[in-house]
């Protein structure tokens, strides 16, 4: 029986064969469960009802627990048994993309293990493995199962980028699945759907209901930033990470490598930034070999990784190892010794830009470069007299916002000369709005009141734009502070539909001052999840976090099943809890 | 030379050859270091400069990575080198402990592991093997070392208690120390300061200076409480918690086993409080085995293991499989379904009681039992009839601080029968000051200026107090919150010497609302160590937080070298990052 019915406000109770957390008691969870089939836009409140209480009847399970939400999603009673031993992924006959497809088939290898976690950790009874070793051929009498995947595109090669479609459908019946997508990337991301709907039963047995699903993500951008300078965290602790991201369906790895405090990033064409920037040589840095495995493993999760050079600020760590880049502070007549952000007045500086910003865009793949721009302080740029002399020849007067802007105008030059598109903080903006039209902006700072001016000041000037600033997620607080980034509204600001259709996407940032490898994990899932999901799914469908709670904490545990060492929401446990220990 | 200058007030650049975290310049470290050499209460400024200097121009390893800071320090810049193949632990020719003292053979072993971390990793270039393989008798050619241990006392098969001597000296000599104590739990802590005295240059190759250590603690009581009802931690998240804490020289593990959510204690005597109250009855419990496993692990570490079963609030588990242990509460004249605190008014409850607290008198073999009291809700009191009735028959009338006066009263003397201290929260001295003499209280409510009121008023009752109100480290915060624990003072109320004595020590609490095992170690470390020097230091030598931050960033390097997951206080790096993602 499929249960066509659109009931955007009906809750069912989570079944107890699934990771739930049972501090909620049966009763609460039916007031607070979730949404078991939504389609946007209707409700219909007598009928959801009913199937509430036939639900709770069937103690079913249900497709809840597929995070962040589908556009819509229409999910039956009926259920299908699955064998990890007569479970297969296979391509369809129309597919552009064919065996040999390395996205593809890594993933069908890669969500196999993650479908079947009990199977393929050896806590499996291979029955069959016994008439095996006596020699007799086995016949399986499991029903097969197929998960059937086409694309429009053979994109299996290349990278996602901006406007890479994420689009998919997938229908479960008996026997098979059926997963079509028009590209590869947006395969990956009804393969994770997929991988969600299916669950065990009290024996263990696997099942999946019968399922369908239109899907496609709210925002086209939706990052996550680490900060490898205020720490160094191991190529291993950001390869887990581009795994949880995948998990919660974010495209984007926006890679703050570099700073003040160190510059782990090892050049080829200037090796002494690293060597004498990084916190140490040889164990602190990302070697060309280590940048090419994240962007390879990324690539293989739909993931774009986007590189970080900021400047003229932050920059401390680069002044180590290349002389003269950073500018000389002055007290009175004398240099201090000290050093402040890199000097906009010496043609030297660019001339290194160009060559460091040549080498970045062949090194990163992607279409963007972030170029930073934010926070300079010009107490030193004030202080010294070049720099003044620089500003009289350029007609600049004292006004060093125009210092500035000549500097990133520079810069984003450069970066499109290599056909990049640049990327730049919002200060850049806020003291020069003239900024080339295909450049993105990235707003930081700021409460929502602050933050929609920005949203409507800079898509009234027809600029694309990224919101941040919610999503700060290095801030701590105690309590459930992942309500913070759920309830966000990213295009409640005033504006036309063309204005809100510049706003791009999203990203959650963790700021590196008190994070390392120690506890980035625990401290960025699932809190940002609460922010995927915002990206993603239709805002109508998830505005209520008492509704998303008990799903929330339901993908923690899957989570946590795969080896992600997200923290608890609230009281409660696992059925298999975090083992790392 | 032996540094014999009294010099509180004297900081050292830490040598670069430590776990430092290169943030602040060698300048700005040698203004905000730590100190060389401490005797409390003597102060020579001019001569400190001096040694500052010299220490700076010899780039020489102090003493300042023990952590807590010793009562009284005095060390040299002479080094003398160690070799982990002529390294040994031996017990002194006057001490009342000998080989086969358990506590001592395996922490002998232990510490050999944590001073040698390369050798005994496996990295160490063994030349001596190939000899051996050889066939030739190899003669090693390395210095010897022994560290030569003596107590006065063979408590080697008991367990730590409330009047245990932690006292101990150590001297560290060419090719020897000597370490002496009164007990084999002051020779634990001397052997943990030993290990923590040991460094490696730029080259591998150990070292440690010349020292003298006179070293006791500041308070008695110095406790970490972990909650696992409201979330279930592993036994081996409690097994490195004891690790940790053996680091940070705490010696008290409260262990709020049970609470509402769930009740995760396997009773000999009632297997259904966890079959039905635990979140699932096998494997979401501690078995009698795992109880045995815990205080073994503690007691070895000098650790005692202090049970909570609070009551008559906090019991909601209890109620699922000991039927009319809890009060019903009532709607008008019917039962609502629900159920309050324990039932005051039933004979039956004081049997249950007696029984469940024998068995817990024997298998925790500490004097202490923490009996809870806190929180007590009446409103299920008033609801019931039968509750109001047993008022009335007691005379009570409708002061039910009365009747939770009498039901706590009733269980004191249930554990004084059973020749145990009883320590309770500060709620039950709050309404009912005549409780038995003996009884610890624990303060865990509010501001400073509340808690200090709360201790002035509690010792002048003559009572004995644990103070845990400042460090509810649960409670996170953006930033170096650490601060807040490092800074308080806990013997700033009101008193005479005779008040300030009763406070016996203080406790660092973990409630477990939002945290599991995924999250556990890097919210406890290094925050939890913050409170370890308060609370064992002398607090004129360490008030500081500016002195205390380079030398807790090292002690959190080393924390992180042996393997606990803690976190970073602020930008940097430790020379070994943590590798377990």
């Amino acid at each position: 029986m499929i249960l066509s019915v659109s009931c955007g406000l009906c809750h069912v109770t989570p079944a107890p064969d699934r990771n739930s957390c049972p501090t909620v008691s049966a009763g609460e969870k039916a007031e607070i469960g979730v949404m078991s089939a939504v389609r946007s836009g209707q409700h219909t409140r007598p009928m959801c009802f009913l199937l509430l209480l036939m639900i709770l009847q069937l103690g079913l399970h249900t497709a809840e627990g597929v995070w962040p939400l589908p556009q819509t999603l229409i999910s039956s009673t009926e259920r299908f048994p699955l064998s990890p031993q007569a479970f297969y992924f296979g391509y369809g006959s129309q597919s552009a993309a064919r065996q040999g497809c390395s996205v593809l088939d890594a993933a069908f290898k890669r969500y196999f293990y993650l479908i079947f976690p009990d199977y393929t950790s050896g806590r499996w009874n291979l029955f069959s493995d016994k008439n095996e070793k006596d020699g007799t051929l086995r016949f399986s009498v499991d029903k097969q199962f197929t998960v059937e995947v086409s694309v429009d595109h053979d994109d299996c090669d290349g990278y996602p980028n901006e406007s890479s479609s994420e689009r998919y459908n997938l229908s479960v019946f008996s026997g098979r699945a059926s997963l079509k997508a028009v590209t590869v990337w947006g395969a990956l991301r009804g393969l994770e759907t997929f991988s969600q709907l299916v669950y065990q039963d009290d024996f263990g047995s696997y099942f999946v209901n019968k399922t369908d699903i239109e899907d496609f993500p709210r925002f086209q951008f939706r990052g996550i930033l680490l900060d490898t300078s205020r720490h160094y965290l191991p190529v291993q602790a950001i390869l887990k990470t581009l795994d949880a991201m995948a998990y919660s369906k974010f495209n984007v790895f926006h890679w703050h490598i570099v700073d003040d405090p160190s510059f782990p990033y090892q050049s080829r064409t200037f090796p002494d930034l690293s060597s004498k920037g990084a916190f140490h040589p040889m164990t602190h840095i990302y070697t060309q070999s280590d940048v090419r495995r994240v962007i390879s493993h990324a690539r293989m999760r739909g993931i774009r990784v986007l590189p970080e050079f900021d400047s003229p600020g932050h920059t401390k760590s680069w002044g180590k190892g290349q002389p003269d880049l950073l500018t000389p502070c002055y007290k009175g007549d004398i240099p201090s010794g000290t050093f402040g952000p890199v000097n906009p007045a010496l043609p030297s500086t660019y001339q290194f830009m160009a060559t460091l910003f040549k080498e970045v865009s062949v090194v990163f793949p992607d279409s963007f470069i972030h170029l930073g721009g934010d926070e300079v302080n010009f107490s030193c740029w004030k202080s010294n007299p070049y720099v003044r002399a620089f500003m009289q020849k350029m007609g600049f007067g004292s006004d060093f916002t125009k210092l500035e802007a000549f500097y990133m105008e520079n810069i984003i030059n450069i970066t499109s000369a290599l056909n990049k598109t640049s990327i730049v903080w919002q200060d850049v903006f806020d003291y020069h709005e003239r900024i080339p039209k295909d450049t993105v902006l990235h707003i930081w700072k700021g409460t929502p009141a602050s933050y929609y001016a920005e949203l409507s000041r800079m898509t009234k000037a027809g600029m694309r734009v990224v919101l941040a600033a919610p999503w700060y997620i290095n801030h701590i607080s105690y309590g459930q502070d992942w309500h913070n980034y759920y309830t966000v509204q990213p295009l409640n600001f005033s504006g036309t539909e063309e204005q809100k259709k510049l706003v791009i996407g999203g990203e959650v940032c963790m700021w590196g001052e008190y994070v390392d490898a120690t506890n980035l994990t625990p401290r960025l899932w699932p809190r940002a999840s609460a922010a995927a999901e915002r990206l993603w799914s239709d805002e109508k469908q998830t505005s209520n976090v008492d509704k998303a709670f008990p799903r929330l904490q339901d993908f923690r545990c899957k989570l946590v099943r795969r080896g992600i060492q997200a923290e608890p929401l609230y009281v409660g446990h696992c059925k298999q809890e975090y083992q790392g220990v």
